[in-house]
């Protein structure tokens, strides 16, 4: 890979059978957009949807838009469009709530389904938010049960017929770390245990195949690679083999068989409609519905290739450039990798504040990892090469260690 | 109230010190709309901040926005606009969420206050979905608990100690009454249990005064009276005696003390904030911020003078010209009165059909009623006036028994 020049990468990009979706997004100019796995930029699709849906259909068509403008079923028909991406069929999948609630609800009918079990699993390096809710259902339960969050390599010992439900995220939110998602559910389920996928980090990103691999549980956000927009709903997919089986924790009234009927009794609608609680933002729906439109017609393994590609150019390029500069934290192993790379290094806070200041938008993640998204439908060849040349040149001038970069905010 | 023209309906929105607020609002030509306790209309600057957001804040500022566009605080900057409107404080009211999830937070936290007792008492006629998610969280508390479901005037009869929490809703969504919340909180205190307040269709109507009235908990949706759009974030105040001693039950990283240091334990943020989990939608919030400049400058009193003069207006309208053809549901007493008014009558479902297709927008609630809201901030004196023309001529020509409007579809 030596002397990958800025011509190569841009002759890369003109070969990108995915070079001309890059279109369909708003990013302001100059910038390079290394943070779609926090937020994703805007869809112009997106944008309009959201106009329309506040213009005309609030605006003009009031109340009555619930049925005419297809409200009522928004979070069905946009759990359709997501189900391909997941590997899940029509039907199946809900978009609503917050990606925690959503883990609540699936932990919650999860756990009633193992009632004679007592011990929960999951990863210590888990996004914490996963971690504080998996505590929060257990102690709710109603049964005494052991929560234990291990670290990776000791799940397979831990599993034995005690374990009710094993709660892992595909995609490690520091590392990049992709796991196992069909190998490590069936590993579980031959403990007779249930498997729930937190997919935050790899909706639109990677291949994820849940029929396939015969998964119970999967909840996602859409803010990230699905460019849903600051806080968008998240979706939930329950296996059509359990859904009838299992009871939303949190039922509400959107959730309900016949929810104008007024019923004093919860009756669940069918499927997984019946973990709609109660009525979701439309506003953040129709924006999510717009910004799906950026994956109308996308091969997912021409999606996947430019990804590996993506992180391969950058891995390589920093190494070549940097030599021990930044260690490594994210696998070289395509089949252990999500879409991003992340790097550890002492003054990793202060380097991705510097990249900032230049245009080039990574994130920190504490202790010490900078962490930067490769999300193949907008981001360039040329972008990664600028972007190590913006790294080499925050290195080699010691930017990242002016106070200006290198004092840590609250809020990163 | 003989004799009262159109005329006479003109002068009073002449001299009405609300009137200049309706030019706020987006409200399509032509239409009478009674519908705001259902979804309010669309408030212009409502608009103007959603693209706003859409376009400046998440379009050029992406992720920056969390910190630059004050996105991290809107859950709690918003609840302090919304605090005014139901007496309480700043810092006391967190946006977030749905209203059946803030219900389950406030109930999880509340019964855990009453470790030692072991029942709940609710309105057998509360909205269904408060009923649902009262019984599931019961079912989760921990211990046996028993949910009883009461008329309205047996529930003195039923406060003893074994009552740990009292849930009600202050105005009920199908009749407009409107019950004493002080009064009613002070019963329940005396036997020694906690009092949760559901606002859906009190904020932005009536006079709510929760720290006056020494309230424990309450939440409220923002899509009706507060035309936050259709499926806004919700709302929730915990009295500030008690908020540093309840936990939150459905805990996310958004509500932790320190979020972005990815902490493996819990430590709620302080007050309310904790009560937060994730990632609220900020277009919803947007939406919602923007619509609250509406009640701007308001005065509550004049808010709920107008409400009750209208509402007044109606009934004595009505009566007037369709004397017994309707049998009114709504307290005659102001001081038990919402700012709605409902009827029963056996073709409820056709009269309100019939109206929409006339352009006076109520609507229907199982099995018998026509509901007519009247939102302060736009209802006119003469749309009062036209609805009940309107009314007049739909019952005399039979229009309510047509099957074009009589044939009852699932979704109202």
């Amino acid at each position: 890979m030596t002397a990958y020049s800025r011509a190569d990468a841009l002759a890369a990009d003109a070969a990108d059978p995915l070079a001309g979706r890059r279109d369909a997004f708003v990013l302001p100019d100059g910038l390079i957009y290394l943070d779609g796995n926090s937020l994703g930029p805007l869809v112009r699709a997106s944008a309009a949807r959201v106009t329309g849906t506040v213009t005309d259909e609030w605006g003009q068509g009031l109340i009555a838009s619930w049925n005419t403008a297809g409200w009522m079923d928004l979070p069905l028909s946009i759990g359709d469009r997501i189900a391909p991406l997941i590997g899940a069929g029509p039907g199946e999948v809900v978009a609503t709530d917050s990606l925690t609630i959503l883990l609540a609800k699936a932990i919650g009918a999860a756990l009633a389904l193992r009632p004679e079990r007592s011990t929960v699993l999951t990863d210590a390096a888990n996004f914490h938010t996963d971690l504080y809710i998996l505590e929060a259902m257990a102690r709710r339960a109603g049964r005494p049960l052991q929560v234990r969050a291990l670290e990776r390599g000791d799940l397979a010992g831990a599993l034995d017929d005690s374990v009710a439900l094993v709660m892992l995220t595909h995609v490690d939110f520091r590392t990049g770390e992709m796991l196992d998602l069909a190998g490590l559910t069936a590993q579980v389920h031959r403990a007779g245990a249930l498997m729930l996928w937190d997919l935050a980090h790899s909706t639109g990103a990677v291949p994820v195949d849940l029929t396939g691999a015969g998964a119970d549980f999967a909840a996602g956000c859409t803010y990230k690679y699905l460019n849903g927009g600051p806080g968008s709903p998240a979706f939930l997919w329950i296996a059509p083999r359990l859904v009838g089986e299992v009871a939303n924790p949190l039922p509400g009234w959107l959730g309900h068989a016949r929810p104008f009927d007024f019923e004093a009794t919860f009756t669940p609608a069918p499927g997984i409609r019946g973990f709609v609680t109660s009525t979701p933002s439309i506003l953040a729906l129709a924006a999510l519905d717009g910004a799906l439109d950026a994956f109308d017609g996308i091969d997912p393994a021409a999606l996947r290739a430019k990804s590996l590609a993506l992180t391969d150019l950058f891995i390589a390029l920093v190494e070549e450039r940097l030599p021990g500069a930044l260690a490594l934290v994210t696998p070289r192993d395509h089949a252990r990798r999500g879409s991003q790379v992340a790097w550890r290094h002492p003054a990793a806070y202060g380097i991705v504040q510097a990249l900032i200041a230049r245009g080039v938008v990574g994130d920190f993640r504490a202790p010490d990892i900078a962490r930067f998204g490769f999300a193949p439908l907008y981001v360039r060849y040329v972008d990664v090469f600028d972007a190590v040349t913006h790294l080499a040149a925050v290195l080699e001038a010691g930017e990242h260690l002016d106070a200006r970069h290198a004092t840590r905010r609250a809020v990163t």
